[in-house]
């Protein structure tokens, strides 16, 4: 990688879009630490876990029918289906399969993002026209990432967004890089390739609860990947496309100059920031899962060992999932109470958990009609701690400083592959899972990922 | 179609978008005003003209040649070209021919926008796909234009646009309108594409004099397709896509009611708005031209006879196309006085006379020597008066108030149809050109657009 430009020297029109584009292409994986590249592998095994899991959910079932009809283009796999379509369709479709049940990897610097959806799924259809190997896959990936990220954090780490879905608003310049490189884009088509993308921005938060959520970030791959394509082909835009007066970072948020956006650019990275949620379920239910698992396994509890069970939380917990008597699976990812409940009962409170017949089983309802949950306003939202008077009379306290995926106390290799097999299973089954998994940790020798987007189709 | 709520009247978020959306659905073409669909005819062959005179066009190649390799799909027309893509991004290519010479029907009433571009496409690419008449191809292209239009005009009509490329930001709605009634949207739906759509809104400013400046619109004719596609089978956006408080209405101009969006809706059209260029220069020009085409035509003038001419001309019109001596064809499009030299020469001033040959041809270049530009502060744009010297001593003059094409001087019908032959014979032949104007004309009584589509393909 060749030295930045230090951002405080920076005033011409275009620098700041140069100076990304240029080492987006000049960039050496070996120029990005090991730790770097490892979150990289854990972050991809996670986004093809969700993107299997998410690949039978009714938004990717209707987006597929609606696109089989005009396309008969079938050269590029749906991830976790049996259907295929052509390249730019298959990275939209898959973008959103990953996304739909809003699992996959997040990060929260100064703005919350799934980093992944908008980046992976180009690389992964281009990969099926022409040779990528696992450290080319790897290293576009991270690179793709690390723009992605940098935008959404200077442009929208900022209280006064106004209904950006910030994914839909940057996803397609991180997915123009990683493609772009993917695709051996010069540093001026590179620029282009950003302006191409910046130009079809998008996202709306007044989709949230809809399927347009999963949609934006799947379009957002879509836009990306043709913005590179286009460029590889000399297909011209702006020079100055985030920081130009009317570019992407002034017409959004009314950022004039955002030369941080540069800052330890080859030095830091985005994807440090990777959290891992380990439930299906709302983030705030975490340290209480957490608290009670270790209690069950340290004093080998069952449900009925249990008289009643308190839970302190952060008031948020009561805010967002203080649902004592949840009637749907989808209730149920919003309530401490059958979190808690789901926790004494399983050893892995996995996805299938979260479901409208768990939800109200008489077993898990006697369970949770025994939780105490008590807010507590010093406690922060990875925070709790559970108290347990059991049926004999004794009280068994635990307390969570920092729920297991959060950055503090990130999951474990372990669980990132207990998590993968709770998605992946039931899809395409326990040996194809475990392939994958190996697949995916040693991408980084695969001379072709073929072999792995072929283990992630459906039969 | 029923009755509209007053916007006074409208208070429940989601009824804005619900009324447009009904309105949509339940229109007759017999409700619209036999000038209105006039004009719809009108606008459509101009639209066909430019497509088939932009599809040479370096920038329709290169997005051709960057998508012909991934998608294999060859059932859709690119008109005025001899290749075939899937309908989606044949949608997108012709989007991109109709708007790339930037000659296309525009309107203004509280913003600039043509209208056309992200609308027809995705209807003509639905005629090859199922049959449509050419009374439902009329009637889907008018709703698309009126809902694109109230868009524009009712979100972006103020002077603080911060930089917001107004057909991308609108216009896939537009185009989900027309594609959606073409498809029999329920109302439901229809709210739903037009979400779909919204959130897939972009453009920025800063692309203008790129190849951006075309994909832009051509993207918002392929987006809002893709939306009333998904909608069709049962895909589900925000119900108050346009008014909710994370709309498009205020995430993008910060309008927290924009009830104007819906009145006079069924009684005012905004294709009444279309004003045609008949000339490929700028706006600024055509007043001079017509002043000078005037005198040449009253008194048999050639070259030869001029002397000296005077043109007087409003401010804008030295600050947009001052300068003298253009060296390309381009710059030629930004010369008064080049303007002036080809009114004196030829009957039509062409597209094809904006060319690099004849920017120095030495008897052209003579010519405009001879012309004194005058700018006068008192003149609207659409207003010039030309006086000529004569080599015999006379002194003839000739005052326009509105330039041909203007609003208040609309093109006749033969200007249309003399345009359009100059965009589409070099391309497609005399014949064709002849057919496809009838065809046009008689667009109501075609059973099946299919005969037109056909004809505007190259061989």
């Amino acid at each position: 990688m060749t030295a930045m430009t230090p951002a405080s020297t920076i005033k011409d029109a275009g620098q700041i879009t140069q100076t990304l584009a240029s080492y987006v292409v000049n960039s050496e994986l070996e120029e990005i630490p090991s730790e770097v590249q490892r979150e990289g592998l854990r972050s991809i095994l996670t986004w093809i876990g969700c993107a299997i899991g998410g690949s039978r959910h009714k938004t990717v079932e209707i987006a597929v029918a609606s696109l089989l009809p005009f396309t008969n283009d079938r050269s590029t796999t749906l991830i976790g289906r049996t259907e295929r379509l052509d390249p730019l369709n298959a990275a939209m479709v898959n973008g959103m399969s990953s996304i739909v049940l809003d699992f996959d990897a997040s990060q929260y610097k100064k703005t919350n993002i799934h980093p992944s959806g908008p980046v992976l799924p180009p690389l992964l259809a281009l990969a099926e026209h022409q040779t990528v190997c696992g450290r080319e896959l790897l290293h576009a990936y991270l690179l793709g990432i690390e723009i992605e990220g940098r935008l959404a954090n200077e442009i929208f780490g900022r209280p006064d967004n106004p209904g950006w879905h910030v994914t839909g608003a940057v996803g397609p310049v991180g997915a123009a890089a990683a493609t772009g490189r993917l695709l051996g884009l010069s540093t001026e088509q590179m620029v282009y390739a950003f302006g191409i993308a910046a130009t079809q921005m998008g996202g709306l938060r007044e989709m949230y609860g809809t399927m347009c959520k999963s949609f934006t970030p799947g379009r957002a791959a879509q836009n990306g990947m043709l913005a590179a394509m286009l460029a590889k082909n000399g297909f011209d835009s702006a020079r100055a496309p985030i920081e130009g007066s009317k570019g992407l970072a002034r017409v959004l948020m009314n950022i004039a100059a955002p030369e941080s956006l540069v800052a330890n650019l080859g030095t830091a990275f985005e994807i440090s920031y990777n959290a891992y949620k380990p439930y299906a379920c709302a983030i705030v239910c975490h340290a209480a899962i957490d608290a009670c698992q270790r209690l069950r396994a340290r004093y080998q509890l069952t449900p009925a060992d249990v008289r009643t069970i308190t839970v302190k939380v952060p008031p948020q917990a009561i805010e967002l999932a203080g649902n004592p008597s949840p009637q749907t699976g989808l209730e149920s990812k919003f309530s401490v109470s059958h979190a808690v409940a789901l926790a004494l009962s399983y050893d892995d409170v996995a996805p299938k958990h979260f479901s409208d017949q768990l939800a109200r089983d008489p077993l898990l309802v006697a369970s949770r009609d025994r939780v105490i949950v008590v807010p507590v306003a010093t406690m922060r939202k990875d925070q709790a701690e559970a108290t347990i008077e059991t049926s004999d009379g004794r009280t068994l306290s635990e307390r969570v400083d920092h729920a297991i995926g959060s950055l503090q106390n990130p999951l474990p290799d372990a669980g990132i592959e207990r998590k993968f097999r709770q998605l992946s299973e039931d899809v395409i089954g326990a040996e194809r899972s475990q392939r994958l998994i190996d697949l995916c940790w040693s991408l980084p020798s695969l001379l072709d990922v073929k072999v792995l987007i072929r283990e992630a189709q459906a039969e």
